[in-house]
């Protein structure tokens, strides 16, 4: 009894010294029902991701699917506030393949640092935190308490391409 | 006479041996007409500012009040330019807010680093500089040369709960 | 012969020894035909770059001439795609003109890190990308593989004075 009380506090105590269990990012995306893909290529003469010390600057993303078509129009008119929140959900895995490509193993993610979510919309559409919040709430259910993020919401006149949404995001990593 | 030359001399030597007066903010706010508040709730699934090494991300603040209401409306239609800087002010507020709750003492902040003013108004209007003149204006009262900022202002289509204001900005803080 | 082999073989592990030739930047940009200018005022109550740790923040530039006179209009109405692109690429030499004024020497660049393009244009126009290419393609052709930046480009519904592009950018710098 008083081993089995001493394994548990050892077990308890692990966090303290800088042991975290990793996670089977594989298995939570596929729970999560997130398929992940290899990422489609710029819309310019840019790259996708740059790394700068334990900080990766990500390229504006939009609702790109794995075969390169968008998710496109104004929310508000074309689009409802579910689409909306859909096309910033579809950004947000189209963000994911990108970081999944350049860091390999989703547990170098310390932190989603800020996120700029770009709502193409109506100028009578005030709800682009919600349409944000499908991007926002893929990180936590992906990350936990990492995926937290600071986060602007805001209404653009057009996006490239008539695209719904277009985020881009800080992400820190491991050294 | 030698003596009191001699201590004028170390006096003024001091900021090199890397001694700086500590500011009373409590008292500089108050003389500036400044109340600060506990932070208001975020708009949606987001934190309203991250840490990441010596930088502070905030999230996009609004004009809004101690009481969770915001200054709404289109600079150039529903406010003045005169309106829109008070908002752009106000949104200084908000963020000195969330600033303060997040480092404690405003002594700790090294420099006001970047600031990206978003401004709700019409496409006829082109005064946006002197909208977010409201709030940099306002960090240079209350912090000097260190709230001096890199900045980006321009007009946008449609804000979250038609805000007249949204600003974001990076803060450099010390060890 | 053997000693020719030598001399080449060490040329060529040159820089893995952390040593790289230094580039005439004058001359380069002078091929290219660009020329850079004494920084113009702030267009409000900011600096137009801010330092923090290796990081260069720069303020929204615009297409802005030496004489400080801007490229202005709307892309789609008032500029087609091509003076689009032009007023892009002159808001590059503008941000390249800041960046010289702020480090000196341009070798002290180690990366384009991220990129906000801003295109004032109308709401059918939907070839941002295009247009901030202008920009991009710049900063390839001045710092090679090094000027590859991560971007967005998005459309605005008013700019500062009307000016057609703003664009902001972090520029990684040696210690």
């Amino acid at each position: 009894m008083k081993k089995l009380t001493l394994i548990l506090i050892l077990f308890l105590l692990l966090p303290a010294f800088g042991w975290t269990q990793k996670i089977d990012f594989d298995k939570k995306l596929k729970d999560l029902g997130i398929e992940l893909y290899a990422p489609t290529p710029a819309m310019g003469s840019y790259v996708k991701v740059v790394r700068s010390g334990n900080l990766l600057f990500f390229a504006g993303h939009g609702p790109t699917r794995a075969d390169n078509t968008h998710i496109q129009g104004k929310v508000g008119k074309d689009l409802t506030l579910e689409q909306g929140r859909e096309a910033a959900k579809q950004t947000g895995i189209a963000l994911l393949s990108t970081l999944k490509a350049e860091v390999g193993d989703l547990n170098k993610v310390k932190r989603i640092v800020k996120v700029m979510g770009m709502v193409n919309c109506t100028d009578t559409f005030t709800d682009q935190p919600k349409v944000i919040n499908g991007f926002s709430d893929l990180m936590v259910s992906v990350f936990g308490e990492k995926g937290k993020h600071a986060r602007s919401a805001v209404g653009m006149y057009m996006l490239p391409s008539n695209i719904a949404v277009e985020i881009e995001m800080i992400v820190e990593v491991e050294d």
